[in-house]
């Protein structure tokens, strides 16, 4: 029985980036469980991963906007919030979805710290877009008033941009492990993991960042030795020279092709760039892998080898 | 080894009631978090569980403050955000307990549905107390302006109180029972589930309200067919004219004294009451059972049998 990581991208659980309210989301979830309550009934082991980049810089405005009359939780803890949030919509998601397809999911949300390293040189260097897009104009005031980090986001408009640390160990993975063993489809990593570094004494602490969740999805798919690994996202194959006149799919793609590609600057960061990272580094570690890169909407097609970019 | 179930009272985790910060509120869970690992380090197989009530009430506020800028989650979501942050903390705090204690507590946090029925009496009696306490004119205001239900909690103040039906069914069980027979110091049940039903299909839906989270513990506890249940709150016993000039503390109680005194009145319903009878019906349920009631700090001690109030 093979195993497969699906990560489902934070913005693809958002109308077309804008946060959902709890209906819509629940139903944008219950349409992607139908592709993968198909894949768990072709008889794979799943995994599922998300995102959270939308709807953590929601759960942060809303404890910033309430700091004068409730405590407002930091960023590893509204990680955490979210996670909570988007596991709970996932497994009510994947029971409908298994129902509807006849297969069994047996879903779980586990709560998934990620450790990194307080010193990564990613903290000096902001990249991680998280929150709703805004115009120039308000992107320019969110940084004069709250001194946010705010970036242009590949021609969507502008975000707030946290730093992104590489992931280093997924701290449930025992857990995460047995479950599966147990026959589960787990859920877990989401918005890439809780971002916790050890101190002195070996202790896990928070720390104000967001792991990219590609990254981490990749990190929990070496460590579960997962056969394959695919990304789910806004758009339906990789590209190069995207958004322009000569854009050009991708239907293949090999880890020194896209090697050359990352040079070239083909991949937006902090978007396609750390999932083809994640990619070449996931089919690198072992031979027969392949890892998957489409919709949410082509993920079954993506993996019978007739949609989607597959990079092995 | 006998299995052991804590649940740890939200009103716990507060400052005398009062939402804490994120630092303040890990620190309480810190100190409880000492206890725990002494008695997994007494070779106690633990599964944790833990309220919501006032954290729960902040997420709301904090969702309804800013409805206008980004979605307000519904209830139930809103308990799903609390079982991610709390579960967050108190894996933080098990772990550095742990360590200091010398003993393996391998904690993971579960999302957590708990069953009820729509039909259930209750959905027509609110009475689970939710959010910060207020003033009676605060109440007031809040009933006339959100169409609130505001009760007059045990002389402590005015606080929202919801629909609190009873737990039929923990979703999550078999994965549970898994994480505990690998050995995982599991947390579950958070804020006494997230509420759901069964619709016409079969599948789960989340509905309003708070489900009281010491009687889903004793769900738990009878469904794990745990030996020990340990309900961990702001008094050391249980106690008979509670806050009155005659109060008596309970050492030792058996379920038909029990029975007396809630015909009595004795105990505080969305408070006392509760707990009294999710005693009652766990140690009826099988021979050989006891049930503490106690602080957190007195956890070990009463375990001992040197404080708290024993139910057997």
């Amino acid at each position: 029985m093979e195993t497969i990581v699906i990560a489902l991208g934070g913005n693809a659980l958002t109308i077309g980036g804008k946060l959902a309210d709890a209906e819509t989301q629940l139903n944008i979830i219950d349409n992607t469980s139908l592709q993968v309550a198909d894949i768990i009934g072709q008889g794979y082991k799943v995994v599922m991963t998300h995102g959270n980049g939308p709807q953590v810089g929601g759960i942060v405005l809303q404890n910033e906007n309430s700091a004068a009359i409730t405590p407002a939780m930091p960023f590893d803890v509204c990680g955490a919030m979210s996670q909570g949030m988007l596991g709970y919509h996932m497994i009510q998601g994947l029971q409908r979805a298994a129902r509807l397809k006849g297969s069994k999911a047996s879903p779980v949300a586990v709560v998934t710290q990620v450790r990194v390293d307080p010193e990564d040189p990613k903290f000096k260097n902001p990249s991680k877009p998280i929150g709703a897009f805004c115009s120039e104009e308000e992107a320019k005031k969110l940084m004069a008033e709250k001194g946010y980090v705010m970036k242009e986001d590949a021609g969507r408009g502008w975000r707030r941009v946290v730093a992104s640390p590489l992931p280093l160990e997924i701290i449930e993975l025992d857990a995460i492990r047995d479950l599966m063993d147990a026959g589960h489809t787990v859920i877990a990593v989401g918005g890439g993991g809780v971002p916790v570094y050890r101190d002195a004494d070996g202790d896990l602490n928070g720390i104000a960042a967001v792991i990219d969740k590609d990254l981490a999805s990749e990190r929990l798919a070496q460590d579960l030795d997962a056969d394959i690994f695919m990304m789910l996202t806004a758009v339906e194959k990789c590209y190069i020279n995207f958004n322009k006149p000569n854009q050009e799919a991708l239907d293949e793609l090999d880890p020194e092709t896209a090697r050359k590609y990352i040079a070239e600057g083909q991949f937006a960061a902090g978007s396609m760039l750390p999932k083809v990272e994640a990619a070449i580094r996931f089919v690198e570690a072992r031979p027969g892998r392949r890892c998957i890169i489409t919709t949410p909407e082509k993920a079954v097609e993506a993996l019978a080898g007739n949609a989607g970019t597959v990079i092995r």
